[in-house]
């Protein structure tokens, strides 16, 4: 059985911290911050220690019509390139690619040409042949490579022991547990943690984690899933994510004892770019819909549709998830 | 070592919720709340399955002008009698009563005249003599008793530890562990968790954890002691309480595996009568401002100032904390 890694008081120099705001906050405005949104928030996690920036989704413009969405739903090379010039700093870029949803034969130059360092491909356990093909791909152009198992709460054990050897034989450099749902509690976050990390000493993988707020436990849920060993761990700027969001940045970074971590950007970084987009109607964050879908073990959908009509009948709401049980 | 009871399917029958939300509440809104108020959710409570109704505090009218503060910080007998008449159900009523703030000779009646059951006395730790001689009071008088040590985070084990042996060998209940800074998180809760269940065990006590949200993990910290053996768990509408709040009803409800416990009624409370209250400015809830103070292990009064001045300069503030270390 694993069991903790350090303790409360000291530095576990393994850890990577990636911000995903711009990739799952924005799924809440539909990718479209502003250039200035953008480059406070690089300058400020390179301020903060962060290890990892993700920019957004490189999705298939045959699939999505760019005229549609902002552009950080395709990160497109010259986009990012227009915000971290050669990114002259430690910290590193990535990019996300779903399975299905992406063009990445063609979409991706080789690691050589491009600013980004690392490829995170998402997707349902059903679809880790598709992923590991991917994965091959990117690790082959030379980037790292992620693999991001989204909806682990609703997998089974057999499910997930057999993907966890099946990328373990691949080239992945880290396998994430993705509670997309905000369904796992601590406990049950700390155990699955525990079955993703007797995997990773087995394969020589590590293990990240990226956590929603449905229950408001995606904080309590990273450091608990950290405790055991997981090194890379997700976070967005006041939890900006989609829904009920994600582990705030905030949170983590006053949490780490790894003096190369500050709060003290992020905290300005709040006022002067999360305050105006709030004021401006953008909504993410804990809410009792999202609660209610997390306790059932739900996709959030109906929680989003209920938040963008504007209602407030939770008592109605819930006897409609569960008759849809 | 105390392992834990139970796990996530099964229940826990030693289980008792307590609701805080007029007691702890009443400290965003003065204890200002409306008779509809206080017996929906008396209403809401029972139908609920709530073991325990706590509806305000015993403070001394001689300390405290009647005139300026609600009647649920004084809680007249006559005043939850209005409420409740001779509460008729399964539910016990709680008031506290503050080591130091109360007339206790003078303003309690013996139980068989009184429709409270259970008389919570708060104390820091240096206090405990003073909280034991209320105890013993309230004990002889008929009612159940607890004792809520404040501020833990603050106190050195052997403090605690010589509190818990002083209070192993009184007449009172329940030893509830109390987060006021909402510093602790569910490692570190845990393990004071179990320093107290020992000397539970030990003395036949019960114990009790009350949280607060500054760092997002009042309801992680509350199912996390929980696991352990803890049984007296408290929570309130919505989280409601001071500065950033208590551990939400709604998610200790959906969490809670015994059928006696619904979630139902709540919903339709937070619907029409929380969701009312926030419009009308009274504030609680995670903020950065709280989530400082609790980083640092500090209470929340510069936080509330913060809040009640509208100030958003976070980083300023946080300059400002770090200089009155």
């Amino acid at each position: 059985m694993t069991t903790r890694k350090g303790n409360l008081m000291s530095v576990r120099t393994d850890i990577k911290v990636l911000d995903a705001t711009i990739r799952d906050g924005g799924l809440c405005n539909n990718f479209e911050f502003s250039d200035e949104f953008v480059r406070e928030l690089y300058k400020t996690n390179i301020k903060s220690g962060v290890d990892y920036m993700e920019f957004g989704y490189k999705a298939s413009k045959n699939l999505f019509n760019p005229d549609d969405f902002g552009k950080w739903k395709f990160c497109d090379e010259e986009d990012i390139r227009a915000i971290v010039g050669e990114n002259v700093s430690d910290m590193k870029i990535a990019v996300m690619a779903d399975v299905g949803r992406c063009d990445f034969k063609t979409d991706f130059l080789p690691k050589s040409e491009s600013v980004i360092d690392m490829i995170r491909v998402a997707c349902y356990i059903h679809q880790i042949p598709s992923a590991i093909e991917m994965i091959e791909y990117f690790h082959n152009l030379g980037y790292e490579t992620t693999c991001n198992i989204m909806a682990i709460s609703q997998a089974n054990s057999e499910q997930i022991q057999e993907a966890l050897d099946m990328l373990g034989g691949s080239s992945v450099d880290v396998i994430y547990l993705v509670d997309s749902y905000g369904s796992l509690y601590p406990e049950s976050a700390g155990k699955l943690a525990k079955v993703y990390l007797n995997a990773a000493e087995k394969y020589g993988k590590s293990i990240g984690f990226h956590a929603h707020n449905n229950q408001n436990l995606a904080f309590a849920n990273t450091i608990e899933t950290m405790s055991y060993g997981v090194s890379y761990l997700d976070a967005t700027a006041s939890g900006m994510g989609r829904g009920a969001g994600n582990c705030a940045m905030e949170l983590l970074l006053g949490f780490l004892k790894n003096p190369k971590y500050s709060l003290y950007s992020l905290l300005t970084f709040i006022e002067k770019y999360i305050l105006p987009l709030k004021a401006d109607g953008v909504v993410w964050g804990f809410d009792v819909q999202y609660m209610l879908t997390g306790q059932l073990n739900r996709h959030p959908r109906e929680a989003m549709a209920f938040t963008s009509d504007k209602r407030s009948d939770y008592f109605e709401f819930y006897k409609e998830l569960l008759e849809n049980e």
